[in-house]
Parts: structure tokens; sequence; C-alpha cells
């Protein structure tokens, strides 16, 4: 039996990983932690859990987890992970963090997008990028996984696999995502009586996870590519959809495209495709499935692809990379 | 053509009087005011008025108010209305107070309900209980108005025809609100991604809108009605739906209820009484109707009945008082 | 491994079961059917289920149940199940009617309240009432149960340890549905576009529940019990919330109240009881339990009590009945 | 006072224009039909217009309309208007038909992306397209006005100014809209319960609103435009989101661009330009405003807007419409 840690048990992240690791056949919590002062239930804060789970919320004790926990994840902003992750890495732990912190390999540009000074460049080479699709074996062979955005899972799964035949040009991604995506944080321009059937675009052009996208099609195409990307925030609770857009280098047909797909991804437990449909958002809720369905007009590629946020774009895949790093079944706890 | 202000412009209801105002035949807008540093466009504040309403939010004035408002509409959290209902009215102002500060007659109600004390009792007796299908004519002469809140509104109208007739006994409110009903300020626990689907029971017993409606039911009852009231709020933007249960003091048929309701209402613009169904809270969305139906088993009475709690419930029962008010037809501006 | 065959694989409760016994570690689908022509995969209909079950969505094929089933949940329109439950327990089969076939043991309040003929009382009372919290021994020895309704769950949980005790008079239940307990069909009302922000009562004194909540009550409490019953559909996707108010028939303070839910329920694995504070809805959501919470002023008992009306109040307690029958942990693939 | 008849008085439009007539300071309801057999008053069918609306709802007499109308409403299924604006139009009446049958001047187009005949090609020339910041003198001049719909009043609107100067290339629109847009008519898969927290793309390159966005596109630019269309149905009640993606002919800076809008736009009353930020659905809602904002990054620009679509994508406009063509105040009964 795996002990989990989960430091920042309280966002919707660490939520997600909680409830998943207590269902979880070959996992359980030993540390849940957050910012407060004194120990509460974990479910006295959370009543959903009650019947569920028997765990307390602590201050995070740093000694504590080290002497108890085999996987920590941290479910942390950014910039704190740097303090956390290097520690628990080095005291043997697998580290899977959530926090952007590890996920951009030019630390110039993390610097860049989030406007902080990077202060664990040395710890970069060390991180795998979490997406199992990719770099499954990687991470087998890891301890200590940078777990992809949410934006970036669902953009980078819905193109890589033509990205890295060389197929695309003028890459358009267009995003849809719930506001869970925003955080568990009081704010007006969230609270429902102000946001129910709002929906609007933010940050266009200069969203921080654009680098982390054009990181990995960059990676698999073996050089620059760029991407344009709006993200738009939605009256959901849960959920990204996405519709890129984008130039096909040479001319074929859906079927061709149906193969290349197929060729990377036949196999894998949490891809799931279409053919002449588009998917439906509800049909990952709650889920780590990745639906991706696309549509062909001579040279011009659209694919559309959704995730739930907070579980393949967050928790769930979280706990996809705790099973790879030991060895446990992909899909245990997930399916 | 009446000039207002409405004092405290960027809670639900303020906006919701200035949107009403701007579309009024006999009405526009002269002085907006909320608590802040420096006047601003308010359609930059709040978009949607962006082509309807050139109009600046600034600081309180009181000269300014004093010198171009006929009506002041109070929109104010209660204490904060003690300080300026007194003030504008001895200017000759029409005062329209949306807070509770001058609902209750009895000051030690409101001291116990409010847990604040009352420090402007000398003008409790000068304030009449805006409730136009009770007090129209009241209304008609005064230039200071208590508008109503929203549970006493949907509550009293639905309930006092019959009360009226001592025709109730052992009365329950059952009443599901809106999330509207708890203003506008950031709150976690009514974040889109927390409150989505989401309802439950609060302040069971001890809402402060329970003495409002025992007042008024006494009232006409002339003897003391004591109810027991739950509230309850739901993942709704607007409107409430109040499920009201009661023993008859006699033997009574639908049709006697009927003619009950149809001897006070059956001329009231804003009331529309149902028979054989229940009415739907969707109907009364952004109108000033308040909605009624009934059902009777043996000795029990079931009333349902809806309102939209910032229409009826504050911002256009306010306009519909200050129509009685200036002699202007009761329905300008609200069908 | 229990081989379990869902007929009626295609309404909400269906698929509800589906999806538990897709994650059971002590169960898997044999039979899907529903009345269609072809079979079809069921995850063409139902495309979350892509990549967690491969099975097809057949004709009923009576025999084909009979040689692979164990456990045959029956998840039919009222009336159908008279023509398979007695068909499928002669053959030795466990059988969970999620029908109200079997429910209620007097045959003409079945006949009154669902205005058809009963076609086979001669097996009434071979079926169990499987409301594990007061029928567990006798759901353990039994083959045959007939699943209670949704309202009737949540209404008989919240209120049967005080009426047992004699302890309630003048019971009123005020009940809010999510729209799902409607079923899955076309329908205008319940169309998005017209059901969003929408709430009413229906059937109000005449719901067919009713006679299934007095039949559970009166039984604990040894003499008739009659209740006032408000059902309301609200727009949620799911979930019951019932506020439930009755006299005490002596004085009792909060503390004994409590023990007296305490005294019946402390062990129940899937009740979670409140104090100071009323449930809420979203804690159940996609989950077996009931919460269960109340107030008291004088003589006058308030309850709120919620559950998830596809789960506790459907499909997840027939697999907590499945789990009884067959001798397996009742918790299991439930938390 | 303008006599006006809705034909179609029971869709989302045609009640949508019924509402705003109803508060139309110079317009008022003469008759109101639908496919039913005997007369109902309008309010019994919608009690949401008790009280404010007494009329009945009454199968079309088609020699009534002659008699007492001048204003004809066509809120029908596209070939149904083949029959009944020619007709009606040659008696003299206003004429504003809100089906596609008179939108596109190609007929042959219409055959295409409808799959049914044109029957009416001799009047094609004779309709107006209703889009008043385009052709507002031929409107003025007109009493056949085509409607346009509701993805290409929002598509036209935010990207003619350009297009007119010749500016975009690689037009791409990414539309997500409400699903009032898909008509009222009973439908599972709209069905609140399936259809909450859901959206997906449809009838991808394929929506037969492409070719009327072209149409004006193209008539503007003076050449041929293409565009590639998304259309996305997502859980809400109401409203057009549109996300538009273009390359520039040229290095123009946000000012430029600013400049060109203003340039058009600077006058019209039911536009509103947005800088540096994005618009948001909610603030066009029950408006017949269209909100637009755009970004430049290098060559390529995106443009967000906005509309609700029974409104200005349908209803409102159709009233604006009305008012142009009649003389009256453009905004009169609009804002």
């Amino acid at each position: 039996m795996l002990k989990v840690a989960v430091i920042g048990a309280t966002g919707y992240t660490g939520e997600q990983i909680v409830d998943l690791i207590v269902s979880h056949p070959e996992a359980e919590v030993c540390c849940l932690t957050s910012r407060i002062e004194e120990p509460v239930l974990y479910s006295d804060k959370f009543p959903r859990f009650k019947g569920r789970l028997n765990a307390n919320l602590e201050p995070l004790d740093v000694d504590k987890v080290i002497d108890t926990a085999d996987v920590v994840f941290l479910s942390l902003p950014h910039t704190v992970s740097f303090q956390y992750a290097p520690l628990f890495h080095g005291k043997g732990k697998t580290v899977i963090d959530l926090s952007a912190d590890y996920r951009l390999q030019d630390h110039t540009l993390y610097e860049k997008y989030y406007k902080v000074t990077h202060t664990d460049t040395g710890n970069l080479s060390k991180a795998v990028y979490g997406l199992p699709e990719l770099n499954r074996d990687k991470i087998s062979e890891s301890h200590f996984i940078a777990n992809p955005g949410c934006y970036p899972t669902v953009s980078s799964l819905s193109l890589l696999p033509l990205v890295k035949e060389g197929l695309l040009d003028d890459i358009i991604i267009d995003a849809k995502s719930g506001v869970s995506g925003a955080g568990r944080k009081a704010s007006l321009p969230f609270h429902y009586a102000e946001f129910n059937e709002n929906m609007y675009a933010y940050k266009v052009f200069e969203h921080q996870h654009v680098p982390e996208i054009e990181q990995t099609l960059s990676a698999v195409a073996g050089s620059k590519v760029n991407i344009t990307f709006t993200p738009q925030v939605m009256a959901f609770e849960r959920g990204i959809y996405l519709t890129a857009y984008a130039n096909l280098t040479k001319d074929l047909s859906e079927d061709d495209i149906a193969e290349v797909y197929n060729a990377m991804y036949a196999e894998e437990p949490f891809i799931r495709l279409y053919r002449g449909v588009m998917p439906k958002l509800k049909d990952v809720r709650n889920t780590n499935f990745c639906d991706i369905g696309f549509a062909v007009r001579g040279r011009k590629l659209i694919v559309c692809a959704c995730i739930d946020n907070l579980m393949k774009g967050a928790g769930s895949q979280a706990v996809q990379n705790m099973n790879i790093v030991h060895g446990l079944e992909e899909t245990m706890g997930l399916i």
C-alpha cells in the first residue's frame, strides 16, 4: 500500500487527488496539509468525505511527510514548489508536482510568462514532464514528475501525433474551460449570480500555458512550433473543450488523419478517438479520458478534443503518473 | 421627469433600480453613488449599461443629491440608512429605503434579529411599509417608504388574504431563494464551481425576515401570528419559490379559497392567481409579478408563490412605490 | 464474480447501475437490454463508457439472462416488472426490481396511485422492501428486492427513527428534486432552454410516492401515519433536498433528538448525521450517502436531508442491496 | 400605433418578438398565430404573459392578418415562408421574414445547404437583407426584410469593417451558441439532465449559415470570401460568443484596427466596441447589442464578439428593422 501525502489538499486539484486516493486499491492517504494553524478533520472541512476518510488536515510538517510518505503530491501555487520538490525528492520520495515550476525546461520562458524568478533551475533537468502518452518510459524511470497543465494536456494530446509527422501549419487553439480551472478562491467575477450564463476570452495571446504547449509540440516536431491560443472561461463547473484549427502541409484524407492518430493512440487506455462526429464534453466528466475528433476540408483541419480539467487535466493524470512510477497497473483506480 | 438618485448603486438591488429607471418613461438617473474614491463611468463598472446610460458612479455627495434629486433610493446595508433616510427626507426628498432599518415598528425585534442597536427609533413611525397591495393608500400619501424584504414580500402577499380572514393556523413557510439574494460580494461558498447544483437550508428558525413577515401578518390578523420559516439558498441566479403550509381553521373548498384571494387581488396589476396548477418560478423572472397558487386536502392548505427577488422582492417594487408616491401610473416602466 | 443483467439499461437508473457494476470489484455485466431492434455496442449508445465497458446493448433474451446472470436488475417502468420479476426469481436469480410494482404491500394503494391494475398480487409478499437501514436482515435472506423510490428513501431515512419512537405528529415533507428524477425522455418542459432557472411544485397531495412513505413510517410506528407531501422539480441535474416539518409529541431538546438518531444510525455506513448545521445537497452528489440534519424550536421540529436521487435514491442503493443479498461487504464498490 | 402580426408565435423567436411588441411604445399585437386547432389565450400557453397581454393565439387566418396588420413577422421554419411572404407583401404589408428563405441571393446555395428546393426565386431580389448596420438605407425603403440568422449577424458585424477594407485573410470563426438557438422542440439531447454542463461542435464545415456569412462578407469585399466555421452548442440558455481568427494582409497596430471599427461603427446605437479587454457574453443578454473586442499579435488578429441569439440574432433585430421601415426611432422599444 503506497502512502500518499498531498501538500495543498484544499484546492480543487488537491481535493481531487485525495478523492482518487481514497478509492485507490493500492494507495492510501498518510498526510494532508494546508496553510492552516491547527489540525482539523479533513471531512469537517469537506463534508463530502464524511464516512469515506478519517484523516486530519494539518499544517505542513516536513519531517512527518518524510517519515511516512512514499509519494508526495505537490498541489501548490507556482514558486512554492521550488521549496518542497527538491527537498522531498532528495529524501527519496516520489514527487509529483502539479505546479508549473518544473514544466518548462527553458527557465527564461517561465520567468517571462509567470513574471517571477525561477529559483531552482538546477533541478529542472531532473523532472520528467508527466504526459504518459508521450513520456511513459521516462516517467516509469523517474521519481520526479512535473504534471502537465490542463490546457497543455488536451492541446498536446490532440495535436502531437500530427505535429510529430510534420503535418500541421499555422495552429490555432480555441479553448473553453469551466471555472474550476481558475482555482478555489473567493472571487466576485465567478460568484454564481455574476457568472451564470457568462463566458469570455481572457489573456489572449498571453496565457502562461502557451510556452508549455509549444515546448511539447516543438519537441516532437524537432523544430519550433508556434501556436495561437485563446483561453475562454465559461459558466461550467468542470471541463475543457478545445477546438483547434490548422493548415495541413499536404493533402490528407480523413482516413489518413485517422491512421496517424491510431498509430500513436490505438493502445492508449485513456485516449478515445472519434470518426464522423465530434466528442461531447460531458462524456469525459469525472474521468481520466481525453476524447478526440476531427474533420478535414481541403487543406483545413479542425480538431475537437476534451478532458475534465481537474482529472486528466490535473488530479487523475497525477495518479496515472503515480501508477506508472510505482509499477502499478496504469489504469488502477482510474476506470 | 423625476430625478432619481441611487445611493448604493453597485449592489444587485441598486443595479436593478438603475436598470429600471433607465427604461422608465417618466424618471431619469441624476446621481449614482457608491463607496468609491474617484468617479467612474457607471458603464465602465457595469459594461452592460454601455450605450444605455451615460452617467458617473460617484462618492456620495449629500449636497448634490439634495440639489438634484426628487427621489432617493437607499440601497444600503442595514444601519447605514439610519444616517441618510432622515437627512434626505428632511430635505423634502422622497426616500425609498431598501435596507431593513425602517421596516420593523418594534425596534427591539430589529435589535434582536439584526444584532445591532436601532439608532433612529424616532423616525420609525414616519416610514410606511411599502407593500402596495396592502398599503397603497398610505404609500400614496407618504414620502418615506420602507421597501419590504424579498422573503417578506412573497410570504406576505401569498398569505395575507387568508390570514386577514382568520383562516390559517400553524403557518409554515418553506422558501427557496436564488443566490443573488445573498448580495454582490466575493464569497467562496457561492463561487460558481462550489455552488453549482448545490442547495441548503440556513438560519433555520432565526432568519431576520421572520419578524417582518410576522409583523405584516399579525397586523392584518389583529392578533399575533407566529410562523415557522425555513430559508434555503439554491444554485439559481434569481427568484424565490415559496411553499407554505397551514391548517385551515374551518372547512373550505378550493373555490372558497379562490374567492378569498380574488376578493383582495382581482384588480391587482402585479398579482397573478392560479387554479389547478402551481406557478412556475421562471414565469416571474425579470418581472414585478407575484404568482400564487394553492391546493387543499381536508384542513391542510398548501400555497405556492414566487417572485423575482431582485424585482418584486426589491428593485421593481421600489419603483412601483415611486410611481405610487408620485402619482404616476402604478405599472409604468414595469410591464 | 457476480454476473449482472440490467434489464432496461438505457434509462438514468439503468445507466447508473451499469456504471457502478463496471467499477465493482466483485461483479461484472453479463447482459444489458433495452427495447431495441438490433444489438448495438453499449458504448456507442453512451460514449462515456468507451474504454470502460465492451458489451452490447441487446433486445431482451430471457433465456440468455437465465443462462448467464446471477443478479437481475429490473430498471423498468411500473407494470412491466410484473412480467419479469417472478420469471427470473422463479429461475433462482436474485431480482432487484427498481420499478414500483412490488413496493406497496396493499395493492389497492398501488392501483389508486398508479392508476393501473396490479396483476401479480400473489408475489407481493415475497418481495422485501430494500431499505437496508430498516430491513437489512430480511434483505440478506431474500433474493427478491423491491428497491425503494427516490423520495421514499430520503423521506423514510430522515424520519423513521423519530416516528418509530412515536415522537412526531403532523408530518409535512417539502421535497425538491433534480430533473433526472423525471426519467430520460424527450420533453419540452425539461428542455434546457425552457427549464433553466425554473422550479415548481407538481402532483401536490397526489404523488405516487406518498403511500410508499406512509407504508414505511406506519410500519415502524405501529399505527397509520399520514403525511403531507409536496414534490417540486428544479433545474438541477441530480439530487433531492428534503425539508420536513413535524410537531413533537413531547418536549425534546436537540440532544434528545440527536440521541434518537444516533441510536439507530451510529453504525450505519451510509447515513451521515449533522448537528448545528444543515446538510448541503452537493455533498451527497454521486454518492450512496443520506445526510441528515435537524433543528428544534419549542415543539416544532425541522429536518433537512438529502440524497443523490440516482444513487441512494435508485442505482447505488440497488447495488447496496445486491451486496447484502450476496454476502459481500455492504459498502463494496460504493465508497 | 403599428398593428403587428406574428405568424409562428410559439417558437423562441416568435415569443421574443411578442414580448418586445408588448413593451413597444408605438406598436401592438393584432394577430398571433400557430399551427393549433382552436384559439387559446396566449397567456394560457405562456403564463409569463399573464397580466401583460390579453390576446389569443389562433390558427392562421390569412384574411384576418390582411385586414388588421401593418407588419407581419414570419417566425417560421424555412420553406414555409415561401407561401406567406409574397402573399402578405403583395397585400402591402411590411413583411419581416425570420426564416432563411430570402436571405441567400443565390438559390443554388440555399438548395445545397438546406437540402430543399427554392420555390420562390422570383421574389429573391425584392427582399432586403436586414442587417441595419450594413443596409440601413435599403431597409428604410423596403417593406420586405429577410432578417439575418443568428450566427451570421454576429459574424458579419464583427468582421465586415475589416473585410470591407481587404484586411483579412484565412478567416476562421469559432462560434459557441446557447441551446435556444436549436429551437423550441422536445429533444432528448437537450433535456436538462442530459445537456447540463455539456458542449460540442456540430455540422463542422457544413452549417447552413456559412453561405449567408460568406455572401455578406463577399459583398463588402467585392470578391469571394471563404470562411472556416465551427458552430458549437453549449449548456447555456441564450447567447452566442464568437471568436474569430484571421491573418492580416498588412501590418496593423491595435490602434489601426480600432480606427477601422470606429469609422464604421462610432455612431451605431447597437454596436459596442472594446479595447484591451474582450467582451463578456452576459453583458449582451436580453439586449439588442453586439459587443466586439479584438487583439493583434504580428499578423494574427483575434476578434471576440457576442450577441443574444434571440435578440440581436433574431427578435430584437427584427423589431429594429420594423422601426427603420416605419420611420420610428431605431432604438425604440429596444434600449
